[in-house]
């Protein structure tokens, strides 16, 4: 049994992108579509979640992610609380389930989790009751798909039919939540082909069972690619062995004017954020025409306000009273 | 002259649990109950104290406790600004009368206050402006009255008739500002039989004017009782000279489901969280049909939602305008 | 160019008193008093910034100025996110401009922006989008203009007549942002005479340029004054090499109530908080009758509001819809 989807197969948390299967991705994105106006207005507001209580719980310090989370939660008039979780004294502390259990006491209606260890939005979702949505902001090296599907926005917004695209990924897919709920995203919308860009110390084992082209020179993954995502190299990464350098790893890997020549004429370049200028992407790629990283900002408040209005909506939204 | 009620009697702050008074408890618990079923509701929300400002004013962390009255604002509509304060950069700095000053001087209505001074709650209320409600939540070892007054919420909830009761506190009596407030609140409420059990270490100097019967033997102080409450051990406190570790402790003075085979067959178990499992309390027994450690939980949010309304309430919500 | 105005002469970002001109300054205070009475009732909400979004981007750590922007947002509807940035770990990180891009991609409606940095505030206006708008909430020693504003109201509150007044600046004018958006001020609305009082390792280099009166002697700086203002003295400018001691400088320095008693007899004594006592200022004096510190913080939430309401107001507020 999949925990993100209800009997009816209605969206009931979002813990990853397997097993959403292709409509409701799509009825995702196309939510989105239908809120962005929204962002862009002056008054930034709808009461679909007026009188709701979303926390953002989050196990490592991630100011923007939460934010976004925030933002996304106060436009849609739910009572906002964060509560940064010092990872480190949790573990010597309460438990993961002690910590839900006592969310629930509160009626909390909406978790949003990130946590260090892969599984933790899972584990939530799984133990939580049933009028609490869980929301998976990054866990682990497992998953984090507001920012695949947000990519997936995107992406459709420039170029909507998947079935003919190439996609290439490039940089740390060993470690790398977002890669991993990209592809399955790309997979689920039937991607015409994926490839991964990337050194072998920086490749995952079960790389074979993802479906995606391995390419470890840069110039023969990037030809003709219709999309050119870049991953965000972290910094520990670099200080580590797995690594020689910043500038070693531009010098390989990183996204340069030159090398974006080689792929399709309107290619589009994604990031997650925060960049690293010269070291993932260089400053005119990440700045120029082809660049779509801001807009993929943007896509991301409406991508989030989607998935809380959907996994907050049916019956129990129908179920609202007005409180003033 | 007791600062807590106004001259006819109302509620004006909240300190502690002494001179409150049997009749203006049980209006708190009253009105908690009242608000209870709102907590339950997909809209959480009451207009009562839209327009007024709330702040939570830490001088030790806690996250936990910050988060109840937070919600208890926000779900009363008031505004809410958290500043936590650093107490050692605090002492070096600006005194508490003039942070008083500074916030009455932004026009704050309510402050909720946490230091770990015995006396902070109780300075302030003597010296705020007549317009400025002070909530105490929890000043050294002195007093943690919400989470008194949510235990006797709980209480009567399973047993109302508090002169039948025999209830049992078990755990670190000398530095509990809970221990000290439930003993107050147990005794307002004119409970039967109050009793703590405790190694001599942890009994205060001044138990014998307290009112309890004293058990330094568990099994003893169990017997037949109605209402267990466990205290939460500080960690710091295992780690000192009072207590020889947490394994040891449980050994002596946890509850485990033998123990609590002694108290009466429908016993209720109680603890004010976060819990140390397998250290105050056995895991089988926090989650067993007799804890209601959760219930404490949701009773928490309406009682601090109680007293946040009657605090605030009276000739101060009838001059209450509309702002739009 | 002037970022801060629009073509028609609208404020639209604020970020110095320098090149606001006379009007412009007299309306913020006119719209500020026309706020202050919301302040003081039981429900401080005004419906203006409904819908909008002000973030607070503080790469400085100062809890009660960031406390006051978010009450002045709040108390205007505003929706509030705040966001706090290790400015050393900011270094080797995002750039300025990438943040910028950030906040406007997410489409926040109003910055408030403290930083260590002397022009930050003024990068992120120069490089805004139009329908962001940027306040400067401290940059460096450059400015901090929502002080001196409500600096201004304060003093206008009691002598009205600029042109009869003379104002001395008691303390380290060197490097207090607060001293230099004050003259600017000041002189704007053409007071009489303007003194800085301060020895001269605490007196800048371009001093001659300010127009201000000279003096090392606080005895004859304070001579026949009609409003003295003291400036908050940074501790880690007492462990340096500028300064002998804290009780050294209040020895010279200091006000204390005999020096007081060299100023015109209805002087007002003024501070921007948060005090030493003892040190820049003696504590009867703090307290005393001419002290109108208290009355610097309430005025500070009306005039921050109205810089709020008038950058954010005209066409934009016109094009406001209702969400609900």
């Amino acid at each position: 049994m999949n925990p993100q989807l209800d009997k009816d197969g209605n969206l009931r948390h979002l813990l990853e992108i397997e097993g959403l299967g292709r409509d409701r991705v799509v009825q995702i994105l196309d939510t989105a579509e239908s809120l962005l106006p929204l962002t862009e207005r002056a008054v930034k507001k709808l009461p679909l979640l007026r009188g709701r209580t979303v926390v953002n719980l989050f196990y490592e310090p991630s100011p923007r992610t939460r934010m976004t989370f925030e933002l996304a939660a106060k436009r849609l008039s739910a009572d906002v609380l964060n509560l940064d979780v010092d990872h480190s004294s949790a573990r010597k502390g309460e438990s993961l389930l002690d910590t839900l259990r006592n969310l629930e006491a509160m009626h909390m209606d909406m978790l949003v989790i990130r946590h260090p260890d892969s599984g933790a939005a899972h584990f939530f979702a799984t133990h939580a009751d049933p009028q609490v949505t869980v929301l998976n902001a990054g866990d682990g090296s497992h998953a984090h798909p507001t920012q695949a599907l947000l990519d997936m926005f995107t992406i459709r917004q420039h170029k909507p039919d998947f079935a003919a695209l190439t996609v290439a990924i490039v940089g740390d897919i060993a470690h790398s939540r977002v890669a991993r709920s990209q592809i399955a995203a790309l997979r689920l919308l039937g991607t015409g082909e994926i490839r991964v860009i990337a050194p072998h110390t920086l490749l995952p084992a079960d790389i074979d069972r993802l479906g995606v082209k391995v390419f470890t020179d840069i110039d023969h993954g990037l030809r003709d690619a219709d999309v050119v995502i870049t991953l965000r190299l972290q910094r520990e990464r670099m200080q580590g062995a797995d690594l020689p350098g910043s500038q070693e790893y531009f010098r390989h890997y990183g996204v340069s004017s030159e090398r974006l020549a080689l792929a399709s004429p309107d290619a589009i370049v994604m990031h997650p954020g925060p960049i690293n200028r010269g070291v993932e992407i260089a400053s005119d790629v990440a700045d120029g025409p082809q660049s779509v990283i801001l807009q993929q900002v943007t896509n991301g408040i409406a991508v989030r306000m989607a998935v809380m209005a959907l996994t907050m909506g049916g019956e129990r939204t129908a179920a609202q009273e007005p409180g003033t």
